[in-house]
């Protein structure tokens, strides 16, 4: 059986040998080069550009300027176009601005025969700015008074929205309730993928092509179509292999801009290769939300009421607008059921770099607050924390009114004990009592849950075209994308599992290409195997129905008398094999009395949504007067329904610990609050989590085929990312008895509260 | 109407601001360099190589040499497969040999960082031979004793076939009877391409990838395929835009062998461009077939009998085997049908270049003899060429018993009526006669038919996907390739005309690639615009039957009173505009109840033919103490149906005319008797026609709707080239009286026959 099985990637070899063509394989040498030139300033107008010192440079061929692009404002977010225009994204970025919103705006740009001759350009500029008061902070954002940076709207609110359910008012008058209030703080980092963000257009046969590195082909291709006021089917996007995307590739980037750039030099190749500064500062960001939660809870371990406020730091532009903040708030009355409570979730404009798409879309921020607050609560209460999650944990058969997600199985407890056996918790909390020396060790939990793909938000649907070959192996095309995650194996594995052929025989099209790929919306939220399943088993199952059917009339056997197995075409009364596959896709192409080229066609449009769900156990050892965190031992445990390749899914577990664990103790993109200005855009300064950072990272799973699903899968793309940081904050809370309110938990904060807490 | 509009090339502006992308232009630069090592024998075996010197010479990579192949015979010819043993391209090729069969074999590769180090290995060789004698003659070859080229043809003879109708024997002895026994001989030409065939392959995902310029990717891949002893499925052919390719890229040329050497290195990307010089010797070239024609025609200007031998000059493999000589050979009972025949063809081995396909096909080969023998038959009796012709050509209502081709119409009396008029026939006939001076005047005349595709000798099919886009625009994906023809802008006037959308909504996507493409053969006979439309016209009619479903969604409207015209959904009942299609496509892609990606697919099997017909009359002066020919006028007339686009027609025509008039007066590619090797590999000394030897070039046509066909069309791309040789021919016969039976009539040509019939 294919389905479950750690086969090899299909792209291991290529990947490995350094075969694989990335987007800058794919540019011709000769190609022209763009640079940007970025606002310096963090809030304000620009009031003149000099170009005259950067056009006398040798190599410069052309200078554009925000005076010279086209008024037309267009959404970025990496979402399904809806035809509802009060679904539609935000659209309120130009291809270049004098209207600056933060350090690192797009203000101009030069083409030039080759890069030095473009950085000397963009070097060359003078512009001249009115420069404006700036924000950083999302409560002086909202604050009266503040400095406004889009006139649609004042006081900065991109987003409200608010959940009530039963009476807080009422059930806080409860006598005896123990009340936990507390601010939880969480960074804006950045994806740091191994590729920067790259793209190349050109001009042919009057379409704008645009090669890219991006998640989303589909949507950026009607995206460039809006940005230039263009037929979107006048555009074209292709995706080679990509080094990863983590979200920051669900938006639109600098496609737009590389096609009106290669429109302005008349078609001709235009290069616009993102440095990793430009990565950091003018692509998107994670949002930094502030979270206030309160809890009145019984002595018994139950809650009364809960009251969540949450503060999304969006930065200067809308990209995915509210729905991350929104996401994050939604988590929290689904994840512990309560009777009484009020959230509301805001999502504010500040003079900060762009918030967008990053792994996990608002659950990592939802999840350190609210995880946090599960052990303080469990704390106070005097509870041991996994048995004060039991206790109030969604329960099984649980159903949201919105997108209809179900519990179907226990899993919560499946997975709590699988993580508190591997991390031997019970007996570890009990050694790690009464630590008094320098060096303690703590242990901490966390849970989460994750829905799967964005129905009933937005639009759910996949297509998938295969096409049989002369030897019975399958081409597959289908438009989400593999971006390092494994998506192509494991819909290699459920083609063959369906067709019945071998996992061999099956030849997955990664490069999307809009003009041919069948239309789906990309890489992003834990949609591929799910969404992708359904587009799979759809198109499979019709082009068996073609394959039989001919064989029909080769074999004279009945079609339903007939199956596909390990690429042969069987008679399932006797199980004789009738002749092989290539043998059939042969005949059928050349018969010269029916020629037919067996292919299938499908769109498979999804109206369900799962849970997946899972823990994170972990091990810390604090050395206090040294204010340092070392982190033990780590397990994950998943369950994201039925495993199509073990080995995949554990790599995606090891990649989400790891970025989890950066979020924890160390990465943090600063911004100085004098300038706007961000202080360590480049891998030396900000500090991402390397294996020198990891223990072993285990991750298990808990396998609960998921019904709704094609495959029995759901989500694990981005939930590995999701409990990591709450988990070790409580491992830390554990050690040391102090709670900490923000992360990343490095030395600087850890002083602050061990102080604060008199450790020392 | 936008069928029957002479609109815009698809891709002109592309190809004229040198956008387009050609082979080259999409090879990396660091692509390694392969160059071939040529056999310099006509005849013989290759006993060793030493490789010791080209090994030290600095950017070598690897030599692979005749001894390194697999021993795995494959037939190179550009024919669709057939899963009848019987009727598979003869399998006489190795990716290199030791048993060299003509001066040009390919004996040894050598592989490396650039081009000069791998010609300056290739120099380093040291070959050793055994030497054969050697045979360029085809009578030669054929005699006893003749060297035989392959073991499995004793005697040479690759293919004979014989058509016997009546009793010749019986018919010769009705008395009064005039004979004319003539021999006949065309030479050795080459296609000259602009582009010389180029192929780069590489390695990815286990796949052996080649790029190349080629006519027919879908059987590239198989031939990879066989020659590599790989699946089929295993091999992706990607085909750009190419400069031509006349039937010289209807072959399978260097793409196995590329393919081979990029295996060899660890399936790194190995590059093989063609030079010229090997394009005119190791590529293929048109065969030189002798002819004998006997011909007994009585009084009235009947035929009582005729009888041809026609033995083409196969050269040293079988490519595409007897094929062309018995396409000749059928010619020629069916153009002047005859109670009593006796033909026969002979393909015969020899130690010359290898002969393959060229635009015609045989037909310039056969029409040459035929039409001369015509205006020598004319003459003897007394009677004007154009009557004679009409006394004798095809009748209306004719069926040919094998194809099932009928003549409709009164096509060659309307083609002759244009051309005469053009020409000014009758006149000039009479002007001309009885010249006296050093430079005289003549016309002549020539007619032919031709086929369309190759049904029902081969498998003819075609499939054809469709891709709406948000627009309303679509995407167009057929294996029928542009050549240069202009089929992409004719398969787009098609898809547009039966989708009811403009023009400029059409994308045809040129660039083939076998992982991807719907199947189809490629370029050849003529088949584009017929064999293609039927597959446009039934893909796009599934694809408007889709749209129209989903409107009845959207417009409660019943599909049957729906139609689309430009672009709009509209009701037939009352002509109202209800939606633009880009209006439907964006809801059914969108759509969050029910979301579709509108595309379709499907494959049409052609099991029909049709004839196309047409003539050339032109107009020489003939210095005859210079033996020069000076072409004055000329004009081809076609029915070839419905024209698509006149003017893509009309150029179609020029392009056809050039070639016949460089094939009448010029063009000839020779052997060394000697050594076997060609004289004259360049375009210096081979003597392509150019416009400074055209006089205007009138293209005409009769439109008669072609009752078979999917737009009314039939084969035009081929024909032009068919009359030209013999109507230039007849034109100095009237200009001189005397009758050429050789081309190219050179001033050598001239001057012998001119000697010989004493005219000084």
């Amino acid at each position: 059986m294919i389905i479950g099985k750690s086969v090899t990637r299909v792209d291991a070899l290529d990947k490995v040998t350094g075969r694989s063509k990335y987007t800058d394989d794919l540019c011709e040498k000769n190609a022209l080069v763009a640079k940007i030139y970025h606002s310096t300033k963090a809030n304000g107008v620009v009031t003149s550009i000099d170009t005259s010192e950067a056009e006398k440079i040798p190599g410069v061929v052309k200078i554009v300027t925000c005076f010279d692009v086209p008024k037309i404002y267009f959404p970025t977010a990496g979402h399904p176009w809806s035809t509802d225009p009060s679904h539609q994204d935000v659209a309120d970025r130009l291809l270049l601005t004098d209207r600056v919103r933060f350090c690192g705006d797009d203000v101009a740009a030069v083409i030039a025969e080759n890069e030095i001759a473009a950085k000397q350009a963009i070097a060359a500029l003078k512009v001249e700015y009115e420069e404006y008061p700036f924000v950083l902070d999302v409560q002086e954002a909202m604050a009266d008074g503040a400095p406004c940076l889009h006139e649609k709207y004042p006081g900065n609110v991109l987003g409200h929205s608010s959940i009530r359910k039963g009476n807080l008012e009422e059930a806080i008058k409860e006598p005896g309730l123990i009340k936990v209030d507390q601010w939880y703080d969480t960074p804006v980092v950045q994806h740091c993928h191994i590729e920067n963000h790259i793209c190349f257009a050109s001009m042919e046969n009057g379409k704008i092509s645009v090669v890219s590195s991006t998640q989303i082909p589909h949507i950026v291709r009607r995206v460039v179509g809006q940005a230039l006021g263009i037929p979107w089917g006048s555009v074209r996007i292709i995706k080679p292999y990509i080094g990863g995307g983590f979200g920051n590739k669900q938006d639109a980037l600098y496609e737009p801009l590389c096609a009106y750039l290669s429109k302005v030099v008349g078609g001709r190749l235009v290069k616009l290769d993102v440095t990793r500064e430009e990565t950091f500062v003018s692509n998107r960001t994670r949002h930094a939300i502030r979270s206030h939660i309160i809890s009145w809870v019984r002595p018994d371990g139950t809650f009364a009421a809960r009251k969540l406020e949450c503060f999304s730091n969006q930065g200067a532009y809308a990209s995915h607008g509210h729905g991350i903040a929104a996401k994050g708030m939604n988590a929290f009355p689904q994840l512990y059921p309560c009777e009484n409570i009020e959230c509301d979730a805001y999502t504010v404009f500040t003079n900060m770099p762009v918030a967008g798409a990053m792994r996990g879309y608002g659950i990592p921020q939802a999840m350190f607050p609210v995880e946090s607050q599960t052990d303080d609560i469990a704390l106070a209460i005097g509870m041991d924390p996994v048995e004060f999650r039991r206790k109030n944990l969604m329960p099984v058969g649980y159903v949201d009114g919105f997108s209809k997600n179900e519990n179907y199985y226990d899993t919560f407890n499946q997975c709590l004990e699988k993580g508190k056996a591997y991390i031997d918790f019970d007996r570890k909390r009990k050694e790690y009592e009464n630590q008094t020396g320098p060096v303690r060790k703590g242990v901490g939990c966390s849970v989460f849950w994750y829905n799967t793909a964005v129905w009933p938000i937005s639009l759910e649907s996949a297509s998938c075209r295969m096409v049989l070959n002369q030897d019975g192996s399958v081409q597959v095309q289908l438009a989400e994308t593999e971006i390092g995650q494994g998506a192509d194996t494991a819909f290699a594995q459920m083609t063959a599992a369906t067709l019945g052929i071998p996992f061999e025989m099956v030849h997955v099209i990664s490069c999307q290409d809009t003009d041919i790929t069948p239309f789906g919306t990309g890489s992003y939220a834990s949609r591929q195997t799910y969404v992708g399943g359904f587009a799979i088993k759809q198109t499979a199952l019709l082009l068996k129905e073609r394959i039989l059917k001919y064989a029909y009339e080769l074999t004279r056997m009945p079609s339903f008398n007939l199956d596909i197995k390990d690429g042969k075409i069987v008679r399932t009364t006797d199980g004789r094999e009738l002749m092989t596959l290539g043998e059939l896709s042969t005949e059928a192409l050349y018969s010269l009395s029916h020629s037919e080229h067996l292919t299938s066609e499908s769109t498979y449009q999804i109206k369900s949504n799962a849970y997946s769900f899972g823990c994170c156990f972990a091990e810390v050892e604090v050395d206090i007067p040294m204010c340092k965190v070392k982190l033990v031992n780590i397990i994950n445990v998943h369950d994201c329904g039925q495993l199509i390749n073990p080995a995949l899914a554990e790599a995606q577990v090891h990649g989400g610990m790891s970025m989890g664990i950066g979020y924890a103790l160390s990465e943090q993109l600063l911004i100085d609050a004098k300038t706007g200005k961000t202080l360590n855009d480049n891998l030396l300064d900000y500090k991402l989590s390397t294996t020198m950072d990891h223990p072993h990272l285990e991750a298990q799973f808990v396998e609960n085929y998921e019904p709704t699903s094609a495959f029995g899968t759901k989500s694990l793309g981005e939930p590995p990312a999701c409990p990591v940081a709450p988990a070790i904050r409580n491992a830390i809370l554990n050690a040391t008895g102090v709670s900490m309110y923000q992360i990343p938990m490095t030395s600087q904060a850890l002083f602050k509260r061990f102080k604060e807490e008199e450790l020392f």
